[in-house]
């Protein structure tokens, strides 16, 4: 068991299936049933049955609306009335000055200074004040528990906290309400929230379900989390994942990582935008690169799919249309 | 009235309601019901209540293989024996072989020799025999005329034929069906297959609607036949949506765009640009230049929308990725 830095241990509170359904009940009507696209295409070239759940279409362009609405409707009144503040370096940040905007909390988002700027903009067009932070040098989480504790305001971090993996669980969740039995689940890993949420959903819902997660090649620290037992650290990764390169998994997160997730894999850059490509020109979606890691992984046959009915979860779509040419043009 | 050249007038055979059922009823458990997006961007920025058909999630990437599968479906078994033959600037070329395919029907293709090569790459690997014609000097009806009465083979053109316009319907009444009694249907007119199909389902589900029709602002032969009064020729339009670029309606189809539609408006390409981006930015969806006339009218305010209900039909979604980009570079 990895345990959190010293004086965190209070706050390890693991969400379980019911969470997840609380969480659902409180998105309901709030949240987009993101609808699940199939491809023949991707069916034939893997010989498998894919199931995209397409989070591309979530409010806010990311499954990350799911926890932070969900975090913030767990709030007391209290809470809710001095404001919430997070660390994100994206969606979570976009996602959340959106939940607070619905519900009526001021968000104070600590972006890093190289974010992209669609997100940054989303997010003040949400109505949340940006704060920037240097990932190279300065530690986000310690700016985030200052301000926390300076201001008193409710800290919700992008995916370690129990309420956020329970409202991440909610996108598998209805994607096996859709489509029945998996046989394996593919979802995106950064720093876990999407992960764990998935796994505890899935594992109920189709307890046969392999559930895998797929990081980028470049920020393995869940890999080498997984087979240390432990929660490894890494150095800031370079990824286009720009959704998925924390530097280590959250501390709620890792058990729930260790005892329901099957396998974690890793993708390279070139496979994201092939799967970003593919994606464009068969599908027709805008697909971010940190989307595409769990549909790069069954696409590129980096975890077997061969005749399974496989669930794949595409987390977001918020890239600037010039990056998403950019890359696609390298 | 309009008439047709001298020795066509036997085939004018005018498609009704019942015929657009029959269509479904034939696609059942074939075409996709292509999901219907909506935009709380769009409704802000519109002050309308938006709600577009995505045939960009179609099979064969457009709503144009409604029509064609439709077409193939309604042929004798000795037709269907002796094989097939279009003309087509794009989506209905592939619609017409994936539909042939589907069907066992072996299918010939005349295409522009500027087609996108996309689309070309599509036909061909729907198993179509394609054979080039040159857009501003050869007459691509009269090519297909010709193939077909020297081989026996049955003409399905892209839009001037009632089994095709009876099937491009269906997406309108699929529509109607998903979101109830509409003020507003907008869809893109080219040869006028989807829009005279749109406005009989739209007309008969929704009776108080309004039916406009949206072509490229260089290739207005719409509006000018629909103030005329006949089916007016203009030279080869050149426009980016490749798919709407023609000389004239079908004569099929203008008796009913001129009893059932309402308007038909303009857009350039430069508000066809607009639109794309919106789509892909905020609504993470790749759809073609033609695919967005319906839309640049409401998003533009070409045609007013405000305090209204309005369908929009998305044609489709088949664009090289290439110039996808370039397009919105510019």
């Amino acid at each position: 068991m990895s345990l959190p830095p010293s004086g965190r241990e209070e706050s390890l509170v693991r969400p379980h299936y019911d969470d997840v359904v609380r969480a659902a009940e409180r998105l309901e009507g709030v949240a987009h049933r993101a609808p699940v696209h199939t491809s023949r295409t991707a069916n034939e070239r893997t010989r498998a049955e894919l199931f995209f759940k397409c989070e591309n279409f979530q409010r806010g362009g990311a499954f990350k609306f799911r926890g932070a609405y969900n975090a913030v409707a767990a709030l007391s009144s209290e809470q809710r009335r001095r404001g919430i503040v997070t660390y994100s370096s994206g969606n979570h940040a976009q996602a959340l000055a959106y939940a607070g905007k619905l519900q009526g909390v001021e968000a104070t988002i600590i972006m890093p200074n190289d974010a992209p700027e669609m997100k940054v903009a989303a997010t003040r067009g949400y109505g949340g004040h940006v704060q920037f932070y240097d990932r190279y040098s300065e530690d986000r989480e310690e700016i985030g528990r200052r301000l926390a504790a300076d201001r008193g305001l409710a800290l919700i971090p992008p995916y370690d906290h129990p309420d956020v993996i329970a409202g991440q669980g909610t996108s598998a969740r209805e994607l096996i309400e859709s489509v029945g039995q998996l046989d394996i689940l593919i979802a995106p890993l950064g720093g876990g929230g999407l992960l764990a949420g998935s796994a505890i959903a899935a594992k109920h819902l189709s307890p046969s379900v392999k559930v895998i997660g797929v990081e980028p090649e470049a920020g393995n620290d869940g890999v080498q989390s997984f087979r240390k037992g432990e929660v490894v650290h890494i150095p800031p990764p370079k990824s286009i994942a720009d959704g998925a390169i924390v530097t280590h998994l959250g501390y709620h997160n890792f058990p729930i990582i260790q005892d329901l997730v099957d396998d974690i894999v890793t993708v390279s850059d070139a496979q994201l935008i092939e799967a970003m490509r593919f994606f464009a020109e068969r599908m027709k979606m805008v697909v971010e690169p940190t989307g595409c890691l769990g549909a790069a992984a069954a696409l590129g046959n980096i975890y077997p799919v061969e005749g399974k009915r496989v669930g794949v979860i595409l987390s977001g779509g918020n890239v600037d249309i010039a990056r998403f040419c950019a890359l696609l043009a390298a």
